[in-house]
Order: C-alpha cells, then sequence, then structure tokens
C-alpha cells in the first residue's frame, strides 16, 4: 500500500509515525476479519486532565441533585466530590466513589440517561483548557480513526470510564458505533410498564468488572471475539489490553501514548489509581518494545481547530 | 425506496412479504444508526431439531473424550447425553447439562475453541435430514440479511446458543462478524504463559445470565447500546426482545417464525424449556399484531442449493 504524505498529517515525520505507517502497511496483509484496532478513550483520544472527564458530567448532575434535595451533601462520597476533597475520595477508593455518582442516575431507561449525556457535552467546557469538551479530542487520533477505517479496520473503544457515557459521545466524537464501545458497564434491570411494555431500567451496579487492566482483555474477546492488533492506551490501565493486541503471531503494534507537553495539554505519568504500585507504564514499554508517541515531539497539532 | 420482484426471491407474495417490505422501506426514512435488526439462531437463521445443533458438536467432543477417558460416562449428566434419554435430561435441566457439557472444553483458549467449533462444523452432517450442518440455515433468512445490508441495517445474532460457537459459524454462514454476536457467554480467566505473555482461558462458569427470555433484551442493551427496530425469534425465548423491539415509536417490525412445514423441516410448536408454561408464541404474536412467517406458506425454498 503506498502512503503519501498526506497520511496522518499531524503527525510528524520521525520513528514513532515510521512505525506506525509500518504497521499499517504490514495490517494490509491480513483479511479484514483480522484487523481489529482497540482505543482506551480518557488520555488516549481525548483529554483526562485535570480529572477525567466524565467526573464533569457526575459532578454537573450531583450540583443539580444536591439542589433539589441538600441532604444529598452530607453523604461523605458526595460531600468529597462537592468540595474536591481528592484526598479523601482517594481514601475512599474511586470504585466506591463512582459507584455512589452512578447512583443519580439509577432508574432511568438507557435513552434518558444517553439524553442526559448528550445534553452536557452539547455546552460543557474544560475546566482550564477553556475550550468545549467536545474539543479535547486529539487531533492525530482522529487522524488515525480516519486512516483505520480507509484500511478496513473494525475500531473498537475500550473505556474504563463508563459504557453508557462513552456511547453518547462515540459516534459524533470518533464515527465509532455504540457497539464497538465497551467500558465499565452498569448492570440493567428488565422491567414492565402499566401497559405491558418491557423497557429496561439503569441500577448503580457493575454489570461485570470494572474495566481496567485483566479486565480490558477479558470484555474485548466477551464483546470483539477475537483479538486485535492494534492496541493503544496511555496507562496501567491499559497495559494488559496492549500486551494481548501485541503477542499475536502476524503484524500487531502496542501504542502507548506519553503525556509529556506540559506547554499544549498536561505532562504527567500516566497511571491507573488500581495500578499505582506496578511497573510504570513508559518502563513498560521500553521493556517490551512499545511505540511511544511523545505529545510535545510527535504530533504537531493536538486539538483540532475550532469547526 | 422502490421495491422489486428480484427482492426476497424466496419469500412468497402475500400479507407476510407485504408486511416485510413495507417494514424495510419504512425503515429507511430512519438514519442508519438506528437500523438495528436482531435474530434468533436456534430454529431462526437455522435448523434446531430434533435437537440444537450445537448439541450435536458437544456430544461429538463428548464421545471423543469418553473414549479417552472412560469414568466420564458414569457423570450423570454424561450418561444421559450419550445414552440419548430425554427424560433425565429434562429431570436435570438443560442448564446443568449445558454447563457440564462446556466442561470438556474448560482451558481452551478462544482460538483453540473456535478451531474445534469449525472442524466440527466443516464435516458435520445433520441427523435426519441428510445434509451438510453448515447447509441447514433457511435460505429466505439469508436473502433477508443481504437485503438489511443493502440498506445499511447493523445486524446482530442474538443466542440462546453459546457465544462463541455461533461466532465459529456467523461469518461464514450468515456473513455477520463476531462482535455481532450476543449469546449465552462462558466466562474468561485471564493468565499469563511461562513467558510472561497473556492469553485468556475458557472457564466452564456462565459471565453472564443465559440468554434467553428478559436476559436477551439486557445483553442487547449492554452489547448494542440501542434498542433494535426488527426483531426475529421463533421461540418463547425470543420473545421480551421481540416486544422490545416493537415497541419503540418508529417504524419497527416483529417478525415469528412459526414451524409449520413437516415435509421441507419439522413442525413443532416453538417453546423455550425456560418458558414452557408460558402464553404459547403464536398466541402471544396474534394478540400483540406480530408478522408470522408460516414457513409452509411463506417460504418457496426452505434450505439453499447445495453450492
Amino acid at each position: 500500500m503506498t502512503t503519501t504524505t498526506h497520511l496522518l498529517p499531524s503527525w510528524r515525520p520521525g520513528p514513532t509515525r515510521d512505525s506506525l505507517v509500518a504497521f499499517l502497511d504490514a495490517a494490509s496483509s491480513l483479511p479484514p476479519i483480522e484487523r481489529v484496532a482497540v482505543f482506551d478513550n480518557d488520555g488516549t483520544l481525548w483529554c483526562e486532565r485535570p480529572t477525567p472527564l466524565q467526573l464533569d458530567f457526575f459532578v454537573d448532575a450531583l450540583v443539580t441533585a444536591a439542589a433539589a434535595e441538600p441532604s444529598l451533601r452530607e453523604r461523605p462520597e458526595y460531600a468529597a466530590v462537592l468540595g474536591g476533597d481528592h484526598a479523601a475520595i482517594a481514601t475512599m477508593g474511586l470504585e466506591r466513589v463512582g459507584l455512589a455518582l452512578t447512583e443519580l442516575f439509577a432508574g432511568m431507561t438507557p435513552e434518558q440517561f444517553d439524553g442526559a449525556a448528550r445534553a452536557f457535552m452539547d455546552t460543557a467546557r474544560h475546566r482550564t483548557l477553556g475550550i468545549p469538551l467536545r474539543q479535547t479530542v486529539y487531533q492525530p487520533m482522529l487522524e488515525l480513526l480516519d486512516e483505520l477505517r480507509r484500511r478496513d479496520f473494525t475500531i473498537c473503544i475500550v473505556s474504563g470510564g463508563g459504557t453508557e457515557f462513552v456511547r453518547a459521545i462515540s459516534v459524533d466524537l470518533y464515527g465509532v458505533p455504540p457497539e464497538a464501545v465497551v467500558g465499565t458497564l452498569i448492570a440493567y434491570e428488565f422491567d414492565r410498564d402499566d401497559g405491558g411494555r418491557p423497557f429496561l431500567r439503569r441500577t448503580s451496579s457493575l454489570a461485570s468488572a470494572a474495566n481496567e487492566g485483566a479486565a480490558k482483555v477479558n470484555h474485548i474477546q466477551s464483546h470483539l471475539g477475537r483479538r486485535p492488533i492494534l492496541g493503544v492506551g496511555n496507562s496501567g490501565g491499559d497495559r494488559e489490553m496492549m500486551e494481548w493486541a501485541s503477542a499475536g503471531d502476524g503484524p500487531s503494534l502496542a501504542l502507548l501514548v506519553d503525556h509529556d507537553d506540559a506547554e499544549r495539554e498536561f505532562e504527567y505519568v500516566s497511571t491507573a489509581a488500581t495500578f499505582a504500585d506496578a511497573e510504570p507504564i513508559r518502563e513498560v514499554a521500553r521493556r517490551l518494545g512499545w511505540t511511544v508517541v511523545s505529545m510535545a515531539q510527535d504530533w504537531s497539532t493536538v486539538f483540532p481547530d475550532p469547526a
């Protein structure tokens, strides 16, 4: 397959881009059914700082709920979130706090939750970057998604975030349909209305393990039914998925986004909270020969131009 | 959209075909993201008599395993299956027997199980029809799948059968990729080999509820992230899924296959074992205004011509 200079225009020439293009060309020898790419979302396709953007949606809902029912402010998880008390949140654990926030949406149908998430995303702005949240997606990744589609890849978003929240943005932001989103899934209950018509109601329990680490591999197989050959991530929570994607026999690539661009985005060492004492992901990447994307050096543009 | 006489050639002219074509035309007014169709597999896309065809695969594996390890014959579930003792199977319950058979594959990687299922399907023949199992798919349904694809539908198989078994046949038989198969899922375990490389190993436990009845609705939302507008099934286990698909606000269709063709296939009243005391599905269809397909009257051909 011929690669032109127009390919991936926001990826600067260099070893990272060469490695990516070499993989794309090698993959074209495979039957399309084997061309499967998985992408983490937070910190890989869009910004995850200062906190994961889904938290903004939760906080927005909490503020509204607490205005109507002030006693909610007394619940420790909600008090910590409303007060921005990161130490208290860390002590309680993100899963406990996340599940408490999920309770705010319990009882909604899938359509109602989707509507709430879309309404939030229509107007929300990033807290420090001063741009709409919808615009904190990485332009080079949008180009990569487009190029993969041109090459008949099946693209799946494999996020630690809530499945239905990511689905509410995935079509508009990434061109990825809801069925290609695998995240942390909240269980539904089946019920019937007074007329006997069936509907689903959100609960506040996990349907399966939170989608981080080894659970990502498990959920990819459960959902996609085969091993991906391209794994793209940025944190310890993506490690197993990236190892699995790159451990097959044919062409494969593990692509790690390194957040080293304090000027245009954020500079931080990506870790998943639940993997805090694990080997730093940059070290894993070096040891296993992954391709590491330096945001500062490899990307000529970070965010898309405002349309 | 103009419908020609070449559309759905194996569907005989009449009210059933008219209803189906009217739905297809109405659906073309919807955005493609809303064009979602779900199909049951056993008895809907292919034959399920005298017993679900996946059971043949299990029995084949059991015979092989019992030859190597004769003590397996003493296990009650295996003895009942090997002896064709339907009464004993019914007493123990299909789920218990199915899970016991699933143990035969515990420890396999997804690729190994896929290989075993494909190897079986390559040569297996139907026990009474005398044709290859691969050929017991319904020609009119293959035409409907093709027509839906032409109209940009997302097609999903929602089967009570094993997810990974159906995935092993879905591409070749139906043109449906593995990620669009939702069935009864056996859980995987994540592990690493001696070299530290990750892999998945089948267990013999359900990852989620067996995919029948209300669980089908739950799993469709979990997997597809939206409500289908076409629900096609044949048994009590498909009832909730078909009700859900046809309870939306826009164009929708619930299409029930009635097995009334003793001459070319089988004549039986479709029931799911777990729903034996529920309202017969034909009655549900009549009450809710579903479109009922008479295999004897509405289909000019049942099975495809041998290629």
